[in-house]
């Protein structure tokens, strides 16, 4: 679908959290204005947009969007399928509903990429304790437990380790359409952060290196140390498949287990990403602005790095804004959120021209991201 | 003076068009909170700040500003001294207001440079035709007649060329205090970015070099070609005696007419300044971020560069945002304002690694600038 050139677009967002925030910030500057809707009282993204508050299942509200939108994107996976099809009847929506409904269950997802001959860990449906089983006699322990809806950040998953795990496991997580995962003993994990515009444009920037804990990614490394071209262009050509296949347009990033020369995707997130962050001062055009090229029909913007980055998620706690200040090349970003235990409140993302400058910023801020 | 660092500050600016607005958009993401006094009805800075409607004189609306205000700052120079005096007893206002007096009055800065030693060039005050014509036999022709207050943009000045064009001159600028400056055969103009913070660290951008047309910014280049570190030095050994006397805390623009490896200043201009927006893309802080850390006493930000820059205003109209969108490294900035006859309502901003990818930038990029 191609759009004429808008001067000064509006942008629906579904979502009123830190992406918003973010994308909000990155729409000023190109004569973009972002509206948000929000159920929560509290939005990180209001604070510096318009925003319609209301559920996403609020038709009236859902009607209030699609009519002052000239696009409408998401900042946040969980929204219902039918909403984003409803408004898709109304305005153009990016990305498609579909690639929303496939990102939404575990199930769906995998074997969307496993059609595509794409690697994806050894995975079983899990509806019943029967199928749970099956499942372990079948690929073996240890083995990761998932709910195949609604997880993030590390919700809704169990790690069975043993035969004596399995029962725990099931009384916390069984009832719901659950998905039994093969654990993978990979290197590292990697995220590719890919854009199409609704043009079929698509760009790529350099994988990058996540370190979690607790579910939670805690920091990444831009680009992925010691990154071959070789593996940079299978990421690619993964990402470019499945983007076609869903006729994908917006920001969508892939999550991959290494296995030295071997990618396997882990999942996607149909949205701009928390590993993606770095792109603000790290590369030539940030996720955000891109994403907002590219659901415009915009040309898409450069992904040229500008040196190395390390971004450091702020959880729970701010730090002392003078220990970000004074590492030069630190950039500090407040999502305007309150402290709370577990909550994603704010980043940090480091510039550095050589891998020794990175390494004695990360050696500075050491109350976060270990 | 030092004062607390604040998590989450909210500062006060007179003022609310573009640097306003860039203000406001660089405080988000370091937690900062802008809200701006403006008495237009149309505000670059309002549509993403919060905002009071009011005149630069009305002490209702100073007193709201100052008793909701962490500290307070200005983005026009020609903001009443009474008021920033005013506002200085209840709330720290950075630039002082002594600094406002001496940029509002071309006799009082020539003055308040000569007499540090930084070169300015020869001028009269001129307050009749009898001074205007002792002027004329004291420094001769040609000459710029300028008047001494609230100019800017090329407006209430006048070329001399020759004896035949002073009674035109006298007769558009006459009954107000004017300045007769010697004109200067310099070879380029260039300017420096300084900022001070309230706690006296200082840190400077490299020099400039300004293109101007009818009076306007047209082009910058950032770094000025061909910078020897020795017209560096100069150019802030003279800015941070400046800002010494004047216990300045901000971004300090000035203005030079280069000849060889001397430096003559200008003007100053007491703020962020358009000769300085390529630091958003093209530094490592940009001078808006840069003037908020100063002003609150936070430690100032890198200026390292990240290779080359160019800055183009966007004055009157606006290209086919197609143009700079296809250009790689093309960074397009709207103001939010309306199109309208020398107005400036957006720039762009080439960031390049080498001069020759500049020049080609630039090259396709013909519409605008020249």
């Amino acid at each position: 679908m191609t759009m004429p050139l808008l001067l000064t677009p509006k942008v629906g967002i579904l979502g009123g959290g830190q992406l918003g925030r973010m994308l909000a910030l990155a729409g000023y500057p190109l004569g973009i204005t972002c509206q948000c809707l929000e159920p929560a009282k509290e939005s990180a993204a209001a604070q510096v947009s318009e925003r319609i508050s209301g559920e996403f299942e609020d038709l009236q509200k859902l009607y209030e969007l699609a009519k002052s939108s000239d696009v409408i994107t998401l900042e946040f996976e969980n929204v219902p399928v039918e909403s984003t099809q409803w408004l898709s009847e109304r305005v153009p929506v990016y990305p498609p509903p579909n690639a929303l409904a496939i990102a939404q269950d575990r199930i769906q997802e995998k074997t969307f990429f496993r059609d595509l001959g794409i690697p994806v860990p050894a995975f079983r449906s899990v509806e019943s304790r029967g199928d749970l089983d099956a499942a372990i006699s079948e690929l073996g322990l240890p083995a990761v437990l998932k709910t195949c809806r609604f997880g993030y950040d590390g919700k809704g998953q169990a790690m069975l380790t043993d035969p004596t795990s399995v029962d725990a496991a099931w009384e916390r997580l069984g009832g719901r359409p659950l998905i039994y995962e093969a654990k993978i003993d990979f290197d590292r994990e990697v995220s590719l952060i890919a854009v199409r515009s609704a043009l079929g444009e698509t760009a790529f920037y350099p994988l990058v290196e996540n370190h979690h804990r607790e579910g939670m990614l805690r920091r990444t490394l831009a680009p992925a140390p010691n990154l071959s071209p070789e593996l940079q262009r299978l990421a690619e050509s993964y990402a470019e498949t499945a983007m076609r296949a869903m006729d994908y347009v917006g920001v969508l990033a892939i999550e991959f287990f290494q296995q030295n020369d071997r990618l396997m995707v882990n999942e996607m997130a149909p949205r701009v990403h928390n590993s993606g962050h770095w792109t603000i001062e790290g590369a030539e055009t940030s996720q955000f602005e891109n994403h907002l090229r590219a659901i415009l029909g915009w040309p898409l913007g450069s992904t040229r790095l500008r040196g190395l980055s390390a971004m450091v998620n702020l959880i729970g706690f701010f730090p002392n804004p003078e220990v970000i200040h004074t590492i030069p090349g630190g950039h500090w970003h407040h999502y305007g959120k309150t402290e709370r235990a577990g909550r994603k409140i704010g980043h940090v993302t480091f510039c550095a021209q050589t891998e020794s400058e990175r390494t004695w910023q990360l050696a500075h801020f050491p109350d976060h991201g270990k």
